[in-house]
């Protein structure tokens, strides 16, 4: 084991690249041919501009100004000035609120580690047991503040536990006042003034197919029988999928088009040729941009008529609609209740912001759904426990034999020393390290074949998945030596007894290892984060080769957003360490805080300057992230419990015990008390809402507002024809004569309807004349 | 282990046990002196008067009709030709769906029965394993039919896996369908033609406090703001539990008074003395119909006050109502709504049935409720556990010695040989068998603390915590041999692997002990169960005794009900068996069958003519038979996996892994798909049953019907008093003008809630007149 000396080494080490790193961003940075890759957040917003538009033409490039130098560290307090109620206008509540996160960390250890330094590390400091013990086994100074240092069988163990008690309670209270704090940022953000479309808004999936009836008359009907005083309007989903794929190959074309008008505007003499076969290699030789030209007029044509397709025929029309209400309270009304008698049809729920709502999910039936999800767990369980047994079969491939086996021709080549020497040292781990820079991706493909409808939703499962994988694959791999399936299979074999044992044994021989990973993966791999290294180069490849109008740099910026799956379930092990090792290896604790601090700081600026949200989902994410933290703290209890039996206090297993039981409790009155915030929308706050706005704009009309809201973001061009298609729409869904013949004989529309009869509905509230 | 030989013994023996219970049932019932006894059902719906009112003095009492003994199982076709909508509207649909249980176990249990004995028996039987082993060993002819005739390793084993998987498909589609029928019969109950109460209100629970009004006045000012177009009327709740004990206590004097009275009437001689100390045992003398007197009428006095403190004292107002809505519609969108931005306050649910109402517990706030119920599952973890060490001291105590060394006094009554005798072999098990008698109370005491507010979800949760008693307690008990304690310590040192081994070997060794226990719980048990013979002799004697007018004998009459918190539980135990046994021994099916071909028949003629159903749930309870009945098959699974990994056919196990994972996928699939049927109501049914009734009724003035509809039964006396009370009540409701400043502030009452302001809402729907 390492020795407080080898630990310092390797925290300079890390410090030093860490600072590197900070340095380079903080040179980079200040260079104006750099300024889109820092700052993209300010362009994307309109309120900066390209600083290269005045000045020598050195200075476009190179910031000469030495002073700028000196402060390199600006950044820091400058991302920490911006108060929160403006982060959150500026970069909306998702960031804020993933900023909390490290906050929450913040608070919840920077107690902790003082608490344990001065009580814990004296305790542990002052026994004896490692120097008693055989003299050849070197123990390292870190050991001896760790509870290794306590004798078996000590009372002194009765502190820890107390601490555990502390640290749980002390956690738990902060966690509670997070929950209450955001989940009333939440609610304040939900009925901000600012009129959104998903506040009037409510998803419908699985309508019923009727024979006499389209969807969108389907619809109308229905919501005009049973929300008859608040229903307003409604759009049905198209599945546009195609047309989406067809606008997506035209923009390419249109792309490649404009990169060989460029090239040959800028060499007048030959005109750009091109192959027409795979990847331009080969096939017939013609001019490019003829053949562009072409092709784009192809395109356009085919996609009218998709367009047209997709108006006129009803099979394209899918069983989904989103249908806004004249108020908030209509539509908070409609997503929390059950429709219709079979609770698989009608499904309402809210509907996700426009730019959230994930449309090729979106016409799903209710048993597809199901299967879907029960496919998806079993693959988790075999990609969670099973993905050693592929990635080592294509190692085994990619070593020299199985080259040589499957290619035999290139048995020369891969004879020769260096290439050997390739293959054999970097093939297999760069099979595996392939394996996990795209295991985010696997997991977010598994996800939409779930069949989730909004984007955010996606996200949110994904980190889950993440999260156990890392659970499993990284945190249990590394403290049971032993691959994930060799876990599971102990696993089963020992008793609930045993498990926390081993996992207990394990955890104070590990310190030095988590030290290590923290420094490497959360100093340096958080200051290398900031650097941007891949936007930077990628933003002046583009910009040397394709970049001709402003709108084409704007195109090549690449903001990047939060990502919520990656980053989240990677910041939830440093909860688990902290809290896993803050009773039984407190000298892990000032690297955790590090961690929080730096990244705090580096995320802030990140946030306010770089990226660019997708969507925003008022922070549908926090029972999440709350749930995970729980996860962490009954985890370390679990171990303590384990750890303390091999110390010959399997007496305090009891009192362990119950701190778990209460932990859990602590879970459930927590998400009993909090997460409706995340999920239902009070009917009061809607009230009070509705009641204000309509006394500041009685006469306010929310039918052109919501008219168009939901519409496929591929509907949403700016050209003629997609105002065309608008129109054509809107026509639709306003002519609705009924049918069906049942639908004639029903009672007359009930009284409380009133004006409402099933024709147009009024977009102006019908009592709103006083 | 019993030959086949003994089983028949055995079998005959209940048989004809069975046989003569219910031939003494056939002749008591047919004697008039029984017939309250044995038809309380129809003398509570008034169909039916005493036999006893003509014909000659010995007819009276003894039926003396010899041709009607001759068709003494007449009662069992009679108790079937009732067509069950009949049944219904006869005994509530809690009953009817409650014998559904039992028709659910003969069409999952008929056709698993005739195909494990056309298939499985000549499977097990034509193996010679067992011939082949030890002969000392006695292997018996129900062992050769079972599993265990099949050698090790045999490839036989293959047709029980692909059995389990047809008998676990079976159950599922039976389980489906009976799930989608009970979903839609309690539907069409809830919507039926008849108006209820329930339909329209819910219940409110943690008013906050307001300093500026009362509770009344909070809850109507709320529901006015928040659902202005269907708010109609509420009433408060008041903590009327000493004024309900004051009242019984009453009661009890008067049934003393008439008992006295009907003393000296008879015997015009002596007036009757009593002594007014503790029983009656000691005290002064007095004469005790006056003294009777004087206590009522103090106790009247008492009551009388205590009623006006209820009504003036604010602090006896719970911060809880019942709110009545103009429309079902209104009703179910308050119901399924989350209120207040704290989702703790204005919590609302359906509001019970006025009858299932538990009044007691329905000021308990919301965070006590949370301690509660971690406090309850605490207990009940420590009460299934370790229930044996308590019992086990006072069976110490309850020994010669204990009581000996407690009580020397009684050393020479106790040498005395009988009683010795006695104390040694009947006061252990008598301790033992007190406990499991009071069991099901215990129970009920702790849900009633746990603190739910109706009858019927206590019933629900003591059955569940019953079955997970009688889980561990009597099948995992008698299975693997050992305490429950014991099987604790076993699961927890033993491996996840091995507990399947460990149930799964023991399995087809204790086939004979649960036919045994079949037989005489399930056949002989049920037969005694119609023969009522605890009502019968409490009937008489209280007859004989107290009875003196036709009220009396009315409330002599003690039909009980069925009691769901005990006779499910114990009824889940026979699917139990039957879903493990259909693959291993499917010799027991046939026991299995008869019994719920008997319960069936018996319980639905106690349904007809006896049991008096206390509340209405409207068959709330299915999700959890349902979930009951999957629990039994994933135990099922996981023992038949523990026995094929001792058979030798361990490469089994992901088949039957997979069949697990797919039974708990159905689970999750039906509780989405049925379960919201149990616990909300869809918008479009409400919608479609208020439209009906406003086309039939549009003059229906709703008010005066939910006015009182939920007050507490102690004020639904018939006296002027409590007349007068109501009174009090309504106007104290009726009155609620604003005294808080804020409110006078708000901005008008909103347009869309119209002519509804904050005043008294209006009785009829504002917009019923065209």
């Amino acid at each position: 084991m390492a020795t407080l000396g080898d630990i310092g080494v390797a925290a300079a080490i890390n410090l030093l690249s860490a600072f590197i790193f900070l340095l380079a961003f903080a040179i980079l940075r200040l260079q104006p041919f750099n300024d889109r890759v820092y700052f993209p957040k300010w362009y994307l917003k309109g309120l900066r501009t390209s600083p290269s538009s005045s000045g020598a033409f050195v200075r476009k490039f190179v910031n000469l100004d030495f002073r700028s130098y000196l402060r390199f560290l600006n950044w820091m307090p400058e991302a920490l000035k911006m108060p929160e109620p403006e982060l959150i206008d500026h970069a909306g509540l998702d960031s804020a609120v993933y900023l909390r996160i490290y906050l929450l960390g913040l608070k919840i250890f920077v107690p902790i580690a003082l608490v344990a330094w001065s009580i814990l590390v004296p305790v542990n400091f002052t026994n004896k047991a490692l120097e008693l013990q055989l003299k050849n086994v070197t123990s390292s100074d870190i050991d001896k503040l760790s509870i290794s240092n306590v004798p078996y069988a000590s009372d002194r163990f009765w502190t820890h536990i107390v601490m555990a008690y502390a640290f749980t309670f002390w956690t738990c209270y902060v966690l509670m006042k997070e929950y209450e704090t955001i989940a009333s940022m939440r609610l304040q953000f939900l009925a901000s003034e600012k009129r959104r479309p998903d506040q009037f808004t409510v998803l419908v999936r699985n309508v019923p197919p009727d024979p006499d009836e389209s969807v969108s008359e389907s619809v109308e009907h229905f919501f005009l029988v049973n929300h008859p005083d608040t229903y307003l309007t409604h759009q049905v989903v198209c599945n546009a999928n195609k047309l989406a794929k067809l606008v997506k190959k035209r923009k390419s074309k249109q792309n490649w088009l404009d990169y060989y008008q460029l090239k040959y505007s800028r060499n007048n003499a030959n005109r750009p040729m091109m192959k027409t076969g795979f990847l331009g290699c080969w096939g017939e030789k013609v001019d490019a941009i003829e053949y562009h030209i072409s092709e784009i007029e192809k395109l356009s044509k085919e996609i009218d008529e998709e367009r047209e397709r997709v108006v006129k025929d009803p099979k394209s029309i899918m069983p989904a609609a989103f249908v806004s209400f004249k108020s908030r309270w209509g539509a908070a009304v409609c997503a929390q209740t059950q429709q219709s008698r079979n609770p698989t049809l009608w499904l309402t729920e809210w509907a996700p912001e426009p730019r959230d709502v994930y449309w090729q999910n979106l016409a799903i039936p209710y048993v597809s759904l199901a299967v879907r999800r029960l496919i998806m767990a079993v693959a988790f369980f075999f990609l969670t426990f099973f993905f050693m047994i592929p990635i080592a079969s294509v190692q085994a491939l990619a070593s020299i034999e199985g080259l040589e086996k499957v290619a035999p021709f290139l048995k020369p080549l891969i004879e020769m020393k260096f290439i050997k020497a390739v293959i054999q040292g970097f093939l297999p781990g760069i099979v595996l390290k392939l394996f996990l820079i795209f295991l985010p991706t696997i997991l977010m493909i598994m996800a939409k074949f779930e069949g989730f409808t909004s984007l955010s939703s996606l996200e949110r499962t994904a980190a889950t998945r993440y999260y156990l994988f890392n659970l499993v694959n990284v945190f249990l791999v590394s403290v049971v030596a032993g691959s994930a399936l060799d876990q599971l299979n102990t696993f089963i074999k020992e008793s609930a007894n045993d498990i926390p044992r081993i996992i207990g044994v394990a955890i104070p021989l590990r310190a030095t290892f988590f030290i290590t990973y923290i420094m490497v993966d959360g100093w340096a791999g958080i200051a290398a984060e900031i650097l941007m290294l891949k936007p930077l180069i990628i933003f002046h490849l583009k910009n040397f080769f394709l970049v001709k109008t402003e709108k084409d740099r704007e195109e090549a910026m690449d903001p990047g957003s939060l990502g919520f799956n990656t980053g989240e379930p990677r910041l939830q092990l440093y909860f688990l360490l902290g809290l896993i090792y803050a009773a039984v290896t407190p000298v892990l604790l000032p690297f955790i805080l590090i961690f929080f601090g730096l990244a705090y700081v580096v995320f802030r600026h990140q946030i306010i300057n770089v990226y660019n949200q997708e969507y925003e989902s008022a922070a549908a994410f926090w029972p999440d992230v709350h749930g995970r933290v729980i996860a962490a703290l009954v985890i370390s209890q679990i171990a303590l419990i384990g750890l303390m039996s091999t110390k010959g206090l399997a007496v305090s297993s009891p009192f362990l015990i119950a701190l778990v039981v209460l932990t859990l409790w602590f879970w459930r009155f927590c998400k009993a008390r909090y997460e409706p915030a995340f999920v239902r929308y009070p009917l009061q706050e809607a009230m009070m809402k509705d009641t204000l706005e309509r006394a500041r704009d009685p006469t306010l009309n929310l039918k052109p507002y919501l008219q168009n809201a939901y519409v496929h973001p591929i509907f949403k061009g700016d050209d003629d024809e997609d105002e065309e298609f608008h129109y054509k729409l809107e026509n639709e869904t306003v002519l609705v004569p009924t049918k069906r013949q049942s639908r004639r004989n029903t009672p007359v529309p009930s009284k409380i309807s009133g004006g409402s009869s099933p024709s147009l509905p009024e977009a102006v509230p019908e009592h709103s004349v006083p």
